[in-house]
């Protein structure tokens, strides 16, 4: 098969970087397009970037030249992904919709656009069912928020065995890898410390579940979100010392009565498995949810990386005393919350012929 | 004044520690007595501690000579505070209360004893007045666990205000130093991690909270429990990598309706003052309710320490889609939560003529 | 007597929050003057500050209106304290001394120039000798690099005992504090890590060791530095995971044979009393040097507050297989490594007549 | 090709736990048999541990019944893993040799037995060429402390190309991960805050410095150690928050004048290819160095898992005023210090016809 072409935007940054890196030998796509700012075009991407991942700069992109991130440079680039930053993201991404290109996002800009799909991709990649097929019109998918991503994973399931979620609340303990690193969270404000704030969070989180629970339009050409009657959430994000994987503290009620039982809901997310799995996508998890039975899991620094970060840990179903059920999610930010996220997003655009 | 004589049993452990700490130089109370295991009695007690403290193990302290933990070695002891272990607290206090002393604990093996006040000094120090007067009958009084007294501490003005609350959730994000250190909580496990979990906390919460907002019985014997009609409360309990102070993500429901407005509630707050202040105790916070308008704030670097960490800090004050308020609480557990809370009961023990 | 009046340069930035902190309710100075960027000036202070300290902002300073950086808003000022950035110290002090002022300075720039002292305050005030008396002409007193407090502590009174100092090693593990927070240290490059590098550190380390250990010309005018066939130092410095105080771990060769004995050397820096305990300035610690015998100390989380953190902590001294002994020192980076050594300096010349 | 059976002894263990993982898939050795104490034999072993590894359990050894650490149990193994405590090891290690096992340990109580060799598996595999060949006679080597694997790992290429290291001093700052979990370092111990002692390490490193660089007897019957009078090694060990990955700053002097160029010394760092890699050992490292050009590195969270584990990160290669060179060096302190060391070496023992 031939690898479909892809392109970074914001490839310097640090979504950008980790876009890089799961591009690396990826069996779909070829990275042959790195945008960045101006400062950076023009240099090879090892003399612009300041590479500050785990593991190496792949040997691949080190070359690489950087160009503005102008769709001009893009030519023949089958799917974009933008790590860019929300100031510059709403209008570049626009343009390289307006041009006809295929764009995976991890800003915010666009994600409340009613024909944009937000998409977390081990949960509601029907939604993109509503982009254009068979021809040229370029389109944007929007990855979900990265805390909302861990949120919903494990109410999909639930939703489709027992039906509607109406009242869910999430405390979340989110890792400092999510901030980005110009200069993201400072060390003397997280080191023995919590910030009990994450600017817009609680918000994002609160909208993007009734979006990304929602259900196409009749007429397929948007997504129509849950009400506010349909579904309460309540977020309160807090920002904790760990690296990678955020953690909430999650509790849920369903509509119906009476509410299953905490076998079936445990039953009901340890047999889930997502739709991208289904279609065969390389980076889907073989277990979407990993059910957790020992009392003092998931953790962060242990649980983080199941399934290569694709895979959300639950643990400590339990009955809770105002709604039915409590529990606690673990999923990798970085991952399915976003870079990682925006790769399978591709990888199921490109199953589903989209790209 | 002549100072009341003070004794500490479990005296090397970290509550014991603090203890002798707080009773440094204390108006009230000489410290005169410390007990501990066999292996330490007989020894000075600079010589039987491994003194983890930031502040110097005080000069008084170190050749009182370590005693046993049994009440024929506290003769003419006005009060004992009691850092004993779970394993041994019960019997130990049980047989001190019996020789006619008068205990305040830090365990939690007498807290759900009907006569025993569980008493947050900030909170329900009317309480103490079940306790016999006038005589030499012994008495056990029991501080609340830790992050109970964070959660119950800004309940108690907006339930002297606005009436009964009727739902109320909070999630934690408790300190290290309250796991104590033998060996409290191991660093692999909490360096870049979060344990969702800690043992028997959640219930303890969700049961303390209801005896401390409960009331007095009509015959002053003991207190009465608010009943779970009266109030619902779910507790999802964290450790994370802070060494001091324990951050609480609370929410509630009045059960009067309408509920009060966001300002009404913040006023309330912050006008609160304790019975323990008007007492004129010591130790007693000038401020009960340190209530921050930073969106970032309260943080347990920077906000643990108000009055001496006698004092809570409440922020982010704000409506919930699913209850009625949201709010951030921060307390100092080893003040507020464990030793610092003894001591202040014992003032207001004094001040009630109770020693 | 009548306090002398006191300004702060950079006051919005770390080291000058930490001035105004100090500098509140103290015996000899009254703090009347605020300097910032033109940004800040003409604002209240509470209102241009973004306060970061664990202490709250004292009263006194909330309502004093922030000014630029010019003496011109500072005339009747007695003593500058400068914590501005190295961007602007060099050209704004100057003029401060130049228009007659005393400044105290915790920033690089003058450190160099030889009619400048550069002091640590614990160590060799007998610098400040070379400062012009009884007239009106301004001055610049440098505070040492953070780091370089630390280490020239102990040595001071082993150089006063037993003659010179001809080989110095320290690695350093230095808090985050130090790099102040715009941005300061990001917390994704501190968590669970190390940075063996801090610019310009190891550079200043060993060039200001020379300094501070040197003495005065013989026409009192300026410091004549060691020489490095007098003493070679190397100094590696490491950024770690702590919040405040750096930890040294230093070995040294005395130049006289035979070496004092271990015994000697111990009892050297446990008597050592500095020149500003002496003249009785209110800051100057009782004990200099606290010389700790348990082997796993001094700890900075435990250790970094003695003699509010004026006091230096020296354990684990032993003989050394390359030269003399080995030591770890512990100072508090924030207090005797920068705010808190400046105004112990400006105690100084006001004892000594100077201001 | 048919597979050697391995055992590991201390299976429950954290140095235990790691051989299983290591063991997994394994392309030389079989896992068979599993040894731990009287409490965990009977047991299946996924019953028996409290596994706290960030990859998971692996099916192969959830279903083998643990037995106690008797030779016994162990017949027809032919090399055995050992990561029993220095509390047992000593005389169990020495029951399977003397019944005639191939015995790899972790544990310090036979290092220093001349005809012991003390290995870093890409330092000094020609040790093992002491060993008895062709028999079955059973025989033990020690795998070296993990601070000292990373000490050592770049002396050997520079004492090859340029001759003795006569002067060597190393300050380590150590992850929390060598020190077990039963209990470890405790959290209250180690976040905010260095401990600058880790019992006997600090003679470890200087000694088996000497054994590690030493050279095998005449009649290949033991190792010779260096002299004191050859090489003179000072080492300070602190434990920091760190959880994989100990870093250590290093100086040196070579006895040779004059000493050869920085250049020099960095080709000959990176030039190094380790034995290990040359007799083709599956887990030897392709790169033994990594010679980083970047001030700032290495880091332990970015480069501890170079070569996954096996290759050591050398930084910041510089002129030291008091000796030659100092530099940084990075090891992974589980692999290349522990457990890893053990499989690689058990995999030299294969090559070379010793198993």
């Amino acid at each position: 098969m031939v690898k479909k072409i892809a392109g970074v935007l914001g490839a310097t940054g640090s979504v950008g970087q980790r876009f890089i890196l799961l591009l690396n030998e990826h069996p779909d796509f070829e990275l042959k397009y790195l945008g960045a700012s101006k400062r950076s075009s023009g240099k090879k991407y090892s003399d612009a970037v300041n590479w500050k991942q785990t593991d190496l700069l792949p040997d691949f992109a080190k070359d690489i030249i950087v160009s503005e991130c102008d769709p001009a440079y893009f030519k023949g680039c089958d799917v974009v992904f933008s790590g860019l930053d929300a100031d510059y993201a709403g209008e570049i991404e626009s343009s390289f919709k307006d041009n006809g290109f295929a764009v995976v996002s991890n800003a915010k800009n666009h994600r409340r656009e009613e024909n944009v799909p937000l998409i977390v991709p081990i949960v509601n990649i029907d939604h993109l069912d509503i982009l254009p097929k068979h021809d040229k019109k370029g389109f944007i998918v929007c990855i979900s928020n990265c805390s909302t991503a861990g949120l919903v994973a494990p109410l999909k399931p639930l939703v489709e065995k027992f039906g509607p979620i109406d009242a869910l609340s999430t405390v979340t303990m989110q890792a400092i890898s999510g901030a980005g690193f110009s200069p993201g969270v400072p060390g003397i404000d997280i080191l023995d410390n919590i910030i009990p704030y994450i600017g817009g969070e609680e918000d994002k989180m609160e909208w993007e579940t009734k979006k990304i629970l929602g259900s196409i339009s009749q007429d397929q050409s948007h997504i129509k979100l849950l009400t506010d009657d349909e579904i309460k959430v309540s977020a309160q994000c807090n920002r904790v010392a760990v690296t990678d994987g955020h953690t909430e503290c999650i509790a849920l009620r369903f509509q119906n009565r009476p509410a299953p039982s905490v076998d079936q809901v445990k039953q009901a997310l340890e047999e889930y498995v997502c739709d991208a799995y289904k279609l065969g996508c390389h980076s889907a998890p073989k277990q979407t949810i990993h059910l957790l039975e020992q009392n003092d899991r998931p953790q962060p620094r242990l649980d983080r990386n199941r399934d290569n970060g694709y895979g959300v840990s639950v643990g400590r179903v339990r009955e809770d005393p105002l709604l039915d059920y409590k529990m606690v999610v673990l999923s990798h930010n970085t991952v399915i919350g976003a870079a990682g996220a925006g790769i399978l997003i591709a990888e199921c655009l490109l199953a589903k012929n989209l790209i």
